[in-house]
């Protein structure tokens, strides 16, 4: 609940009763950031909530005319030129807060791991998962704190990969098709539909953009060997950060072609290996060696990029930081594929049989899904989201 | 052709002919660089040409053994330790020149335009682009130079909008589906199905990935109003740098929100209104004032950011910018969605019809069917692309 609120220059400042969850301190906020944030049906479209004007028609000289506490402690401002009321719950106003801890605390947790996760591996039940949206929340909470997660307990019938896909967002038709088999065959167009192991590595890194998520559901595992790998490149990217900063620093700077040539596909896209937001924080890691293109960097950064590459993918192949898993039928592994790599180990394909299907789904259809299944809990529960 | 080879530390010194097309001067490859690009068959899959070792399998003090010029004048160079051989051909040698020169000749031409680009529009004819692969190379080229392009004389039949995504690209499917309709109905989910006009802007910029090409199919044309409004944002960004370079760099460093929220979805991304490459380029612009979210940014930052907005805003709309054109029942309008910034006028649906077809597409699929269309006329030609 708000104690008070002050008007100082284009500013206003809110403190806070000493009660939960605010428990007293203040926030500041400015006049034009509250004037953007009108949620008034003139500001808003009542039905979609998009904005209906252009940032050009409010007032160049905005000002605070007036701000006041209403009755039920809502903050009510008067806008000067023009004399536009808008209105911002306590609610509101405290979960907009901008200051630095509130912004921290407002960050999804990622939840590093290696190796050592062995039992405590992200786990979700299909046949569960589609009767239980908790059940569905919950998978997808472990897949976005881990950035992979996998599913039990799904059918053993071709295509079920496009099902799963489509329940959790939207699948991503790609010059493979909506979905790839992956097993061995003949004149293959890519060597994951070969028999042999696979180093850790990002799918696609050659594709702009470059899938978001991938799902290999498995039909077939009888084939001695092609146990699955999975490396947490964030993981690997903060021991390359704490061992050897320069070339963690030179892995995010300096961007690298990608390319894949088929009949029909000749696709390339540049990226860092490892990409940081403007906090530092690491969000995203591409690694593949069998699609890295020539390097097409200025002469002088060759040796120092190398050597750094050189590093990272020491780092990625410790052992320590593998998971190692086998797919059963019916098991479907789903992966960040800008987080999670993956690879296999060699198998024998005349000693028994290796089928997975793949298909690629774009990622904020997976934080959609989660925000839309936590939206429909909390109305169940008769609770605003 | 090559004069002469030299081997000074761990860098491969060629000094080219006075012949063309090199022209004389030399270029410096560094070890590590030629070895990763060694296509023998041990090294690169010969089907596929995708690299078959990790870089952790080179030998870490790898160095140039010998250097030799053959006969025919390619490089061939024994590695040690271990005594890898590799050949590279003048012609690769000089199409992968390191050098600044060389580099800034390979980058792709971007050209800047405005209102006054009127009667050279980048047009394609549908009828010769699917019977003639150098006419659909044409408009595809002239469409990476611009940013947009349109297609004239195509079928007026429901659906083609996705016969000529799938033709050029690949059609991404989202949460409006694998096409959407764009007309005035009652109750929409997005001001888009409405009949007021849009200012311009980026579709979707709440999605993560943005969807790069967005494909507006005509099919109905005959409501007063409803003309297109195109904007290179790419110049308006490059107008932005030379009259406000703070506002400028503001924006390509402070990243923002976009969200969209209807009954099945709840979609966020977050990204910066201009993008730039490692070089300062600008690469990408994301602009839409209906779905910016609340700006979520240190409280420091809030009041630059508005400013720097409001200004990138002005220059977006001002008229001397702004291409308006009809769209007429068979025309197709392609554009890549991070620069050519597209709004409508308001139409009178009381007054006749106006129907458009919309569908996104990957952006790098044109890309890909640009340099496999170039290929196929090099080969028929019998040359080497």
């Amino acid at each position: 609940m708000i104690r008070s609120i002050d008007v100082a220059g284009s500013n206003l400042t809110i403190a806070w009763e000493k009660s939960a969850p605010e428990n007293g301190g203040s926030a500041v906020f400015p006049a034009i950031w509250l004037r953007d944030n009108c949620r008034c049906p003139e500001c808003r479209h009542a039905g979609n909530g998009q904005r209906l004007y252009e940032i050009t028609d409010l007032p160049e000289d905005l000002a605070i005319g007036a701000a006041v506490l209403s009755d039920d402690k809502a903050v009510r401002i008067t806008w000067q030129p023009g004399g536009h009321v808008s209105t911002f719950t306590p609610a509101w106003l405290a979960d907009h807060d901008l200051s630095a801890e509130a912004r921290r605390g407002r960050k999804r947790p990622v939840k590093l791991w290696s190796k050592a996760i062995g039992t405590e591996m992200p786990i979700g039940d299909w046949r569960q998962m589609v009767s239980d949206p908790a059940a569905e929340l919950a998978f997808l909470d472990t897949f976005h704190a881990h950035g992979f997660g996998l599913i039990r307990n799904s059918p053993t019938v071709p295509g079920t990969v496009l099902q799963i896909g489509n329940h959790l967002g939207f699948v991503r038709v790609t010059n493979y098709g909506a979905l790839f088999d992956v097993k061995s065959v003949a004149n293959p167009t890519n060597l994951a539909y070969t028999p042999v192991g696979l180093g850790v590595h990002s799918d696609n890194p050659y594709r702009d953009p470059t899938p978001g998520v991938q799902l290999l559901h498995c039909l077939e595992s009888t084939a001695p060997g092609g146990d699955t790998l999975l490396v947490d490149g964030f993981n690997a990217a903060e021991i390359l950060r704490r061992e050897a900063p320069d070339a963690f620093d030179l892995l995010t700077r300096v961007p690298v072609n990608f390319r894949f040539r088929s009949n029909d596909a000749d696709l390339m896209a540049r990226q860092t290996l490892i990409s940081v937001d403007e906090g530092g924080n690491v969000v995203g890691v591409h690694f593949n060696n069998r699609s890295l293109d020539w390097l097409d960097a200025p002469a002088a950064m060759v040796v120092p990029w190398f050597a750094a590459y050189r590093k990272f993918a020491e780092v990625l192949h410790r052992p320590e930081g593998e998971l190692i898993f086998r797919l059963e039928p019916g098991d479907c592994v789903v992966m960040q594929n800008d987080r999670a790599l993956h690879g296999r180990t060699a198998f024998d394909p005349s000693k028994g049989s290796r089928h997975l299907q793949g298909a690629y789904v774009d990622k904020d259809g997976l934080e959609s899904r989660a925000r839309v299944l936590r939206r429909q809990i909390a109305e169940d529960k008769g609770v605003a989201a």
